[in-house]
């Protein structure tokens, strides 16, 4: 019998979570072989539920990117001044980030390393957090901040200089070197220092603008 | 007869470039035994020129980051403006590391991982370059750059924000996403933006020091 679209969607999440759990305990990634051993379904219905590893992968990644996903949308919509709000935008995924690694770091570097080998799956998040801190760029546009650039200049500029605090990997190297103090401090810099402006004097081109 | 420290001096310089061959030419690491068989010397007098695999994996790493070192001396000695200098220290470590990246992405993405999971054995070029860029700092905060900040915060902060252009695996996920122009942006923002005063917009604590 085939498998409903509301069955097929409480198992995928029920699997999925299923699989994280067999990940911390087991220290290892699960095969789709081992997922399908242990779901208690039969193989049959397993199948039903998901298509290949790649399909299995996806559940997962979304069950455990869920949380940076819903406080993403949550930050979009909250009423504050541009600088806060792209605060709040890094703080709080680097927070559930932090807490993670804090709580379990083996695991922790497990779905890392997950992540990056399959990094083309995961990038409609990347995606995802792009199309938020795009909509974050042009509202602090509107106020005056990041004059002359354009959003993807912007948004490729903030995305380099934050990195460390969005790419959970980072956690693994530089550990309690990553705090929200310094992560306020380089959204400050940004907000104050980002122009088109900037650019011109490091590399030594606007002593000719002073100069006219 | 044992090898006088002159001739130990040249030989572990040839064998670390020799290493550094067989990397690129064979496409994998190099074990302690086939650097010796491939050496053209006595096993008896290897030994005598390296005492295991991490002093053969110091000198590869000397001989490998050797460009980095001298264009970092190179920079720290030159006269020109706080911002400027601070971005020629990164730029033509950049402009290094993309070469090698770019001539051989396969040889650049092993050496790298090398580096990687010997990373204590690489602390020390760290630590190099974290002195040099202190100094840096120290030069600009007599121009009036980085108010209210000491050296080492200013230091984690420049190295955060940084780090995509210092850290040479960065080439490998965002290849020519980096460039000198966004470089030069980021140095600037940091020149503009950067202070004691940085963190307080964005955390939201600066409206009580506005109303005092």
């Amino acid at each position: 019998m085939a498998i409903s679209d509301q069955d097929r969607k409480l198992e995928r999440e029920r699997i999925a979570q299923l699989v994280l759990d067999l990940i911390k305990v087991r220290g290892t990634e699960i095969s789709l072989t081992v997922a399908a051993a242990e779901s208690g379904v039969s193989r049959g219905r397993f199948d039903q539920i998901f298509e290949d590893y790649d399909d299995l992968f996806d559940a997962v990644a979304q069950k455990w990117l869920a949380p940076h996903i819903s406080v993403m949308e949550e930050v979009v919509a909250l009423d504050m001044p541009p600088n806060r709000k792209m605060y709040e935008f890094f703080r709080r995924r680097f927070v559930i980030s932090r807490e993670r690694f804090q709580s379990d770091p083996e695991y922790f570097a497990i779905v890392c390393e997950m992540g990056a080998t399959n990094f083309e799956r995961v990038r409609s998040y990347v995606d995802l957090a792009d199309h938020y801190l795009s909509e974050l760029i042009v509202q602090a546009q509107a106020d005056g901040y990041f004059a002359g650039l354009d959003i993807d200049q912007t948004l490729s500029l903030i995305n380099q200089m934050i990195s460390n605090y969005t790419v959970p990997d980072s956690l693994l190297y530089l550990g309690d070197r990553l705090t929200e103090e310094k992560l306020a401090r380089i959204v400050d810099t940004i907000f104050i220092g980002l122009s088109a402006e900037a650019g011109e004097a490091a590399a030594g081109v606007n002593m000719l603008k002073v100069a006219s």
